[in-house]
């Protein structure tokens, strides 16, 4: 199914970054969702680009929806969600035709498609594509607040920078809703935006570890074989540029427990069935166990960096040294959150109108 | 689709531990296929329980093929496995109906089956639904091998020993395919073996983590959105039971990496394209780029352990302790690796006919 | 995805006419559906081969529930359907190998798989795939009873006789499932089967129109595109091995009409909404609208016939005579009422399960 | 997957018939396929409004490609095809709101989307949605005929006016792709022209028969079970508003036939296999036997006619009489062929794909 992700709700992503417009079509949502446009331009705003941590090229970004909505509130049909592209410079691109960038997608997209292939920008595996897929996370993660389903993302470490960890969970999210930057202490904020400055300057890029968490969720969601709720977040959350670990829970840190060491016992609290550790990341044999649902993601530097390195001229076979030009950022870790928050948002939706039928979500 | 993954290739499972068969239907295969059945057998084997590093239980595990293969060769309909259960004690779980194991699924498939569930053993949860999943991997195996593809996996780390790292990739491939234990280093091997010996007379459990490997993999096969490389294999990993993280290449080590570092350089290596170094893993922006595709994955402890440990009381809603019976492994990472390579089997061969047709695989 | 059907309830069939067994596996049906074995075996025998009407060939056709099935009840995971086959003569249908029967799969199965295809007894093109289809449809079909939803099929014509119109819906429902021979009319029904005795005693063969009707549906299920009620009806219909047509209410006589004779006025009947007429059969865009839904199968003349008839030596390339031995249906249409009944079934669920969630159908 | 249809090859739909702009998703084709602008518009002219023989909406249709294609070839990711709606008149529909149109979706629509539904002009309904889907068909044609694959579709009876039968299907095809109006002879087509007008002209509506068929496809294409050509076909084509009815070969005709008057002998025609008849239409089990693919689907009168009809209002639950208003067409069978073409060459390409492997399209 390629562009299209999703059973009973499903995303398709359209575009390339330096085409007329890129976009996502949303299907499977009930009539009578709210659209909330404050709320969808609060994500959009912190996937835009910033300041001097971020790419010169700026975006308005401005949403559209071409279908599917009515008077403020979806119809039940397919939303066409629809964004120009308003800042183009592909000339600065062309001469990456010939000589891809090291841990780019551009070898691979020769390979795939030849001649062919839209090369400007980055075409179609351009992180611009990013946007739609948080605009369309945002109309299914305003509709899942509705229902107590809360997601939220932060930076938990940034080149040897580590934020404080997750306290009070949907305060956390709070605060990450109204930040800027995704940090949940200051001090940690500052330095890693400095990090990032400084690799900036450097003609450098960093990446890092992105913390996530979903509150709200009821025990008894997913499947114990291939669509597991760590499965589903995984398979989506590796379409994310950059994107390269997925762990839930302890993760690799299982490595070195002992089971009497790793494992949540459960316990009553308030007259709930809970655990008292989430060392499982509130997922057992793939559906939920009531528990808030925690992953962290890797995001590797961007690979588009200003230093000289070594690559390859395809047209002659030879190796040569490229020079990069253009407009690239220096870390997209910071933008990639409201990413990581719109693709969990998607995959959550879908299987709780997987079990519970459609108009649940409205 | 829940117990269906696949797009062209497709594999979907049934059973239960304590049932009469467990099994897995394989549709989408080529006629022509040839059914070796000393390669699906010494794949059996590196899955099946072990002296004192494994469950009592002890499964003879005769791979039955049902339907869509003459003459020792697939007719190109859809092939059942079945495998029959011959060593059931049911009786010994009956206790867990009420008071669910710490970390297991007893929780979460109470909250989403009720009363009907399968409680048997872990039901359909059980590691022993692995066995077809198995056995499927090994008929694709045979097959990618056929077009030189091959897939193998070692322990890299278990309860703080480590393997040495891979080498050459296709002879240590030919290593793993001969040891009942997956280690590459035959003095760690006995380490770890002694690690697992010493949690089972604990009463305790070990998990670890597994280091995957691809080769022969040609560039240009996987999609930028969704269907990556990434996270298709991601998301059939995760029903792995006890599988909690994923990454490819570098993964979580990218985050204290700058991209100056983390690039790799393109190079000419006997007049084909490759990278330098391979932090990527062979995948970049979903796509293979020629490179070994490479991939660690983190199993935590089996949570069936025999120390006594904190659980509820589903019927009275009463916190109590649970001592477990029954016939538990006190690892599973070593059969596991099985496991994996039959998983990335599937996965690639469905990514390769997807590309190529489904005659290519013949 | 081939062999198997449906989103939220699918449906895998695998077999071979002459291999060791035929099943099914029957997915995402929520646990604490009752299997009632009594409903069940009736749907099979009405599947079953009759007498002097029918094949020689005498299966028992015993239901087998490998999986997914605890204390009579669903246990919510994949239900494996398994029917053993008992009376095979494989040796009866070798030379078929080079010699494709006329309007039978043959042929295309030779292009398709080549040498390596199952040709005994028709392999996975034979009408004993449909048995396990059957009770998959039956299982499914006890469920959609509970919650209103009936589902009759009857012969309305066959080689020039024809059935009485269906009267009350729900009546004749009851009346057909007492019925050995799907006719409503005793008169008609013993003409008919007299018919294909004749054909019999000739060496021939007849198809017929089976007319299916479901009540109990409410309205608004469906979809507007692709996964429209009569979509995805036909999709699954025309699996049936001879059903070559399929029409929805008026259908074909349409053709004819103008709109102002076609269209079906609104009207309130007790206080609910209704149509006059039902010349849509109960679907209008593609979803319900309350009125039974009404549709007509063609069943053509079963291919493998006595008498001798041309076709090609695919070895030699040379046109030859066909002179068939073996056991065949001279009609398959009084058991294909059965299968039709099964699939509407498993149609049906599937969108009633998507729309209401899993739990809606227990 | 409700608006997607297709495997290997996938389109998605979207847009109201009221909103901004309506339009598709092409996903799956390879890099390499030239986009022919001409032969694009030619099939866009198909479906045009004409004259006195459809509605009085015109509108221009241009069609945008936004993404997935540059240099006038298409890049290997997915072709937004977008056309804006110019002639709107929402006023004229608002009284439809309560007061359901017989035989239309709106009644169908409120059960299923309540207050919220888009029915202005039919919403998503519309015909107006086929705009896309014809211009998604012609680029995905265009690529068939560069394989030989050929598609046509002529009206093979309209209110008791009937065309002449398929001649030489090469030379046919290319008739129809010269002719604004469906039908193979002249004087019928005057005859079918003038029909149309009358029951305009009286306020009413004619439906029809088409009749399709596509040359040049290989044997051995489709499966066995659910994904029969036949299933496959007929699913996308009942998504065409006013399609009640499919039929393969000899279809309903079968019922009165017996097995050796309707079985094709196979024959040797210029040392290729073949068939002497082909009541069939070109598949036998589901596969393609490599003779034409023909096929009849029945168009239904259009529901909204100006004479006078019973209908009720919603909001009262009361009788009403309904005086029709808006712009519809008196009949759409001429313009549904185009869409026909359009739907067969989407699904007999995504066979393709799926057998042959992406590139092979290219």
């Amino acid at each position: 199914m390629k562009n299209t992700f999703g059973n009973n709700i499903s995303v398709t992503l359209f575009g390339e970054s330096h085409g007329e417009a890129i976009g996502a079509i949303v299907d499977g949502l009930p009539s009578g969702i709210r659209i909330d446009d404050d709320f969808i331009n609060s994500k959009m705003m912190q996937r835009a680009a910033r300041s001097d941590i971020s790419t010169d090229r700026r975006e308005p970004d401005v949403v559209k929806l071409i279908s599917g909505v009515l008077n403020g509130y979806t119809t039940g049909t397919p939303i066409c969600i629809m964004i120009e592209n308003k800042s183009v410079h592909s000339a600065d691109y062309s001469y990456l035709c010939d000589t891809p960038r090291p841990s780019h997608a551009d070898y691979a997209a020769y390979v795939k498609w030849g001649e062919f292939r839209d090369w400007r920008g980055g075409g179609h595996f351009s992180g611009r594509i990013t946007a739609p897929l948080v605009a369309a996370g945002a109309i299914i993660s305003y509709a899942l607040r509705q229902k107590g389903v809360f997601i939220g993302t932060h930076i938990s470490e940034l080149h040897g920078v580590c934020d404080r960890h997750f306290d009070n969970y949907t305060d956390d999210i709070k605060l990450l809703d109204k930040k800027p930057f995704p940090a949940l202490d200051d001090q940690r904020e500052a330095r890693m935006s400095e990090e990032i400055s400084k690799a900036r300057a450097e003609g450098d890029s960093l990446g890092g570890i992105l913390e996530s968490v979903i509150v709200g969720l009821e025990a008894g969601v997913g499947e114990p074989w291939f669509d597991t709720v760590e499965g589903l977040l995984a398979h989506a959350l590796f379409s994310i540029p950059g994107i390269k670990a997925v762990e839930f829970g302890a993760g690799f840190a299982f490595a070195d427990m002992k089971g009497s060491e790793a494992n949540d016992h459960l316990c009553i609290d308030n007259g709930k069935i809970c655990t008292e550790t989430n060392n499982n990341g509130g997922v057992n044999g793939g559906i939920t166990n009531g528990m808030p649902i925690l992953f962290r993601t890797a995001v590797k530097p961007t690979p588009s960096i200003f230093k000289n390195q070594k690559t390859v001229r395809i047209s002659t076979g030879e190796e040569t040294v490229l020079s990069l030009k253009g407009r690239h950022d220096p870390a997209i870790i910071h933008r990639a959150r409201a990413v990581v928050d719109a693709i969990s948002a998607i995959v959550i939706a879908d299987l709780l109108v997987s079990k519970h039928g459609t108009d649940w979500l409205r």
